[in-house]
């Protein structure tokens, strides 16, 4: 079967926030689909969407939002979009084929191709975009710009669903990576999920040294803001996310605490060659990031 | 004995990288210094600090270099400036005033009250200025506009050197803040040393899991490169910053670990209410950011 062609007919976004209502816009201004349905719940949201043209219409029953539709993308926080499997997966319309923007792949795929309807097809994909800002109005339809799209196939995937996915990924202008689901989790904790647990923590420990020392959020400057900027992210999302890929974000943190360990020591012992040692593996990392 | 107005006669800066190279060209620009005599032992580097005018002329020897200083500027890594005071000390003119630009402030302060000469008066302080770019060629004359100026006076600090010191900040554009050298250095540990060390483990254990997972790197992303930017810093600088301050810095750490092990737990646990304490704690320390 070969992947349906663009422009689609009809796409259906389940989640309109900043990345279902990013794509929402994307797909239009770059005419990647005729329609632009949106689902949710909260009928305010998305009559925000529809007024931003994020969606051309919406509906808040997702049967009734996701008929006659070619694609439809899961945009709810992680551990929504696995749990929508189970009741939502058998009432996937012929054909039709369904793709997530969650942050972790290997659960959400799991359980989206055991429940599945048999005549449509999942696809497990990571859009890596997103900002510190969340919901509808920050979304912008150049967010998937220059961005890195993952996709997540497995034995079980169509490919021509795929292909379709990757399509749709180009067509917003982003650039597809392929790699396994648990491939996928394990790379980005150390890349994503690790920086966020230790900005957090960063954050943290100068709250509880301001409330002894006081005045220490005087000297922060840009070294501190930089480090702990994705500490600002909501919460909501980042529970999903680190509940969801807990094996591979232990791993991290076992070879975070094992740095953290070698230069604690070498601090303590006053020992100049110890602290060289972990700054040139971390100089190495960062030679490495693509420019 | 009331300071000397501006311009100053005579400004020597032991150390012409970044941090003095900027000073000395603000300090020029700005026309409070009628003449900047650079030291160092590198010819080169002084020759390329004279072409850039950050200096009007230059010495290799220290004690020519300082002759009709009325102020003189340590720009060296803290180590060595801690060490310059027990030979140097003794030898710096009648009516100078020392200060330096060191990040760490008790070992400095400690080193040159005890050893500087009768006459003259050493005061304490770290301009919050820099980037993880180092090397006279990286300076510029606007380096210290708009960043804070921490002055770190003790009992033994004449208050005219100390007012001398201010002013000379504040021409250059530096917002002051004054307290004493051990309350600074337990503040930066919380927001510059903590954050250094913990940006460097990030770092390394991507690197480690890239050798371990493959193509790790591939997916680093905004957050990556913000919560490890600067883990690309000159270690030479950070040898001195967390050597000369052991205790703090570790105090610090541990606080952070507290912070660490409550978010580990949490997402061991799949406790999602755990998760949120830490990060309402985060949220409560980046609120608290200077806009």
């Amino acid at each position: 079967m070969p992947a349906p062609e663009l422009p689609l007919d009809r796409v259906a976004i389940w989640g309109v926030g900043l990345m279902g209502g990013s794509l929402g816009m994307a797909l239009r201004w770059a005419g990647a689909a005729r329609e632009v349905v949106g689902i949710g719940r909260d009928r305010r949201t998305l009559r925000v969407a529809q007024e931003l043209g994020a969606v051309d219409r919406w509906e808040t029953d997702p049967e009734a939002g996701m008929a006659g539709a070619q694609l439809l993308v899961l945009g709810a926080p992680v551990r929504v979009i696995r749990d929508q499997a189970a009741e939502w997966g058998p009432r996937v319309p012929e054909g039709c084929v369904v793709t997530d923007l969650g942050s972790t792949k290997a659960e959400v795929v799991a359980a989206w191709e055991a429940h599945i309807a048999p005549g449509a097809a999942f696809v497990g994909s990571h859009p890596m975009a997103g900002s510190e800002r969340a919901g509808v109005r920050a979304a912008r339809p150049d967010l998937y710009r220059g961005a890195r799209w993952v996709i997540t196939p497995t034995p079980a995937t169509p490919p021509w669903a795929a292909a379709l996915v990757a399509r749709v990924a180009e067509a917003v202008g982003a650039r597809v990576l392929w790699m396994p689901p648990d491939l996928h989790d394990r790379r980005v904790a150390y890349v994503s999920h690790l920086p966020q647990i230790v900005a957090t923590a960063t954050a943290a420990a100068a709250q509880k040294g301001d409330e002894a020392v006081g005045w220490v959020m005087s000297l922060a400057a840009g070294g501190f803001r930089d480090t702990t900027r994705v500490a600002a992210s909501p919460v909501y999302l980042w529970q999903d996310i680190l509940l969801t890929n807990r094996d591979p974000v232990l791993a991290a943190l076992a070879d975070f605490r094992e740095a953290l360990d070698g230069l604690e020591a070498a601090v303590r012992a006053g020992d100049p060659e110890g602290i060289a040692r972990w700054f040139s593996r971390a100089h190495e990392a960062r030679s490495r990031l693509a420019l």
